[in-house]
């Protein structure tokens, strides 16, 4: 059975202007990977209503899950809840279960809530709350999109809380090897490889170091058994 | 005027799967901001020909510009030239000029021409090639799409050798706050703000230290005077 399918939308001007680096996708891919889901797609888009619109509804359409990563602060460039809630057409507001969450939080740290944070408890009618260890600020499921925080360490926790509800695959065996050659020497042995392996997917990734080219291959499969034998069977080619 | 405005289609399994993290996205970012281009979206799409069709297609009718990194190279896995091509509905086939400049670049390094060597000369009907300074195998404008390499050096030249070529807008002028608060004690000031610098983008971007928020205060616009008033504005917004 294919393992289930999804897609990243990552929300925030930062990233699309060279301020920010992102680095949850990265996190989010290798998670993924483990668990048994298979990542299909990531867009960025900046903090434009339309833009997130759009992608919730492509994204949410066309894969089992989808998680979003930004845009659920307190300012008035965080605009990802109230546009997510658009995009399934469904109302937004203040829920009782999100206030109580924050202003607990806010109690225990003397901070006192204000309209500004209370935007935080905005949730969509009919999703599900997901837990912020870190400063307690929800996020949401609503239908299949999983809406999460931006700040990498809330970004981190949310992911680690909603993956273990997520039914996974198996999980995919990996096994690579670094040939000191260019690509263009060992593109017709891969091509063998893949004809006698066509259930494994087998990359091959050209990297440079100190001015000369190297390449990494990648054999994944559900089989470790299966991902070894082609594994030995890319040795004896490459020796040929 | 506005400036022109770009998106970004990065193309490999390996970035989805976690094994690779991207770096390309981050300099086409920086690099389209200096240049006064605005990169409004990425996708990042695997190994599939309708994923990239769909892609290429999506991002070439709703920008003036489209980036595109992997999938160049000699090896079965790399099929972007073909799928640019069949999104644009033209013939791909081994050209002259491609094909001379490979065999010049071999010739040199005393390596051998071979068939997966030249499937890197395979460009699209009436696509005009992008010079590879690090490699020789170019790559190639089609429409409005440009298509570069996946391995960073040869991205990066490429990008350093195709947007001379491109008008770009005004630069973008940036001033930053770093204010040791979080971000729900300066949303009312930052709303104030936006309020009255309509013209001009401001962002609020908090990230964690230590266990402690702070907030980066980005205001961005294209009149350098007007964005040094909003930040004279905006320290006194903080103080009351």
């Amino acid at each position: 059975m294919p393992n289930p399918t999804a897609a990243m939308l990552v929300i925030g001007d930062e990233i699309l202007s060279g301020r920010t680096r992102d680095s949850n996708m990265h996190h989010l891919a290798g998670a993924l990977t483990i668990h048994g889901i298979d990542l299909c797609e990531v867009r960025v888009v900046s903090d434009r209503p339309a833009a997130i619109q759009s992608a919730v509804r492509a994204l949410s359409d066309g894969y089992d899950h989808v998680f979003t990563s930004g845009g659920i602060g307190p300012t008035h460039d965080d605009i990802t809840a109230e546009n997510v809630a658009k995009a399934f057409g469904v109302a937004i507001s203040v829920r009782d279960d999100a206030r109580a969450i924050l202003q607990a939080h806010y109690d225990r740290k003397g901070i006192e809530m204000n309209e500004a944070r209370l935007r935080m408890a905005r949730i969509p009618d009919g999703a599900r709350l997901i837990e912020n260890p870190v400063s307690a600020a929800p996020g949401f499921i609503l239908e299949n999109v999983h809406v999460m925080a931006g700040v990498p360490a809330i970004f981190e926790a949310m992911v680690a809380g909603v993956l273990p509800e997520l039914a996974g695959g198996a999980p995919v065996q990996s096994r690579n090897m670094t040939v000191a050659r260019g690509e263009g020497d060992i593109a017709a042995p891969l091509s063998e490889l893949v004809q006698q392996y066509p259930d494994l997917s087998v990359g091959s990734y050209p990297a440079m170091k100190a001015g000369e080219f190297f390449v990494n291959i990648v054999v994944r499969g559900q089989d470790g058994v299966r991902v070894d034998a082609a594994m030995d069977t890319l040795r004896g080619l490459l020796k040929e």
